[in-house]
């Protein structure tokens, strides 16, 4: 969690949002800001390094959250239910203060120079996990590609999900929207937590070149990813 | 196909390059760049917004051509394919001139602010190639959410394998390397364009709760994505 904030960051933060909606971003100077909210030019810089630092206050301490949580995982934790477990955490960022990431997700899609500070945000984030479950998958094939292509579906997911809960002002249950998203990764990617449902034996041989056969028996309400899973053990691929 | 460029913009580029890579970006001046290539401020800013963007002088027709190759698309291109294949048309820009990749690679991972213009070329790629996705699966359940994922897998799983090329200074093919990273998003996401090569059926009321069993037989030799395939349409499921 994330230490109690300055009261002085906070206020220019309140200060700088009130003239980034009144004014627009680019005609508001930090000599505003800080005459706004009662501060010297130099407290703003104690806590910003510039201007499009104060319209996201909060992602460098999630992301020092974010990178805390994976480093204190375990083998015991499934990897891709792990990232996005650390993905919610950028949710719960956003959704812990809805009406200003709403009036900062309006902002940002004004100013240009915005939307590419944020690219750069959400790319930190992304390799965040990314560095993750390269650790994780190392030393399997193309483990750099899966950790690559995966921590990349795990912030697709997660944002589409943001995008349409910050479009919607902020209504609804961002949380399971979310939720939602992020099941849809780990259903394609992750290993299942519990024993398969289905019970499956190979069978003697059977017709036509290739020669071996599977025969698979499963209930038809057992989860695809369970039956895809006993599949993939018993065809013997990774 | 990009239209023949013009020699005044190629020589702004060589000039650009030669000069970035003895003094550094920052410290070389557009008035610099056009005394070297023998041309005016103008000429430069005929082609060029902006230092950035002779940095990446092909980007936009890359996406141009992109965009129009996605236009041409109908209903008989698997999506997922299709995406793959638009995507490999950046790697046909890299691979053309080897070389300026690496050197541009180099200078990408030096200067910040290239980095963050880099990082918004690649963010445009990646919605143009999920529009069009979102447009193929329009009316699907979770249409947008597969479409944003698998446009972000396609290009992680691209970068990934042009970064690698990048990093080894362009010795290798490239066109391999980026086609066994695409095939392991197609195999993921991708419909088969052919028949599987399974055979199923359902069989009469199973043991216990929930009753109803699946009985799939399959050759050991089926590729995996194809039994997924022939479950989910057994199982009725997306």
């Amino acid at each position: 969690m994330p230490a109690a904030r300055p009261p002085i960051r906070d206020a220019l933060v309140a200060a700088a949002f009130r003239l980034f909606l009144e004014r627009g971003f680019e005609q508001t100077t930090v000599d505003d800001i800080v005459a706004l909210a009662g501060v010297g030019r130099r407290s703003f810089f104690r806590y910003f390094p510039s201007k499009e630092d104060v319209v996201f206050p909060d992602h460098e301490g999630c992301l020092a959250d974010m990178t805390a949580f994976l480093a204190a995982s375990g083998p015991e934790h499934e990897p891709v239910r792990r990232v996005c477990d650390a993905a919610r955490l950028v949710l719960r960022m956003y959704a812990e203060n809805p009406a200003f990431s709403v009036q900062r997700y309006r902002l940002t899609r004004q100013v240009p120079g915005l939307r590419a500070y944020e690219l750069s945000v959400v790319w930190r984030y992304e390799r965040a996990l990314a560095e993750y479950l390269r650790g994780r998958f190392a030393g399997r094939p193309d483990g750099t590609l899966r950790a690559d292509v995966i921590a990349a579906a795990v912030v697709a997911a997660h944002n589409n999900a943001l995008r349409s809960w910050l479009r919607s002002d902020g209504v609804g249950d961002a949380g399971a929207a979310v939720d939602h998203a992020l099941a849809y990764v780990q259903t394609t990617y992750a290993r299942p937590a519990d024993a398969p449902a289905v019970r499956s034996g190979p069978a003697g041989p059977g017709p036509g070149p290739g020669g071996d056969v599977v025969v698979l028996v499963s209930r038809r309400d057992a989860p695809l990813w369970r039956v895809v899973q006993e599949l993939e053990t018993v065809l013997e691929r990774p």
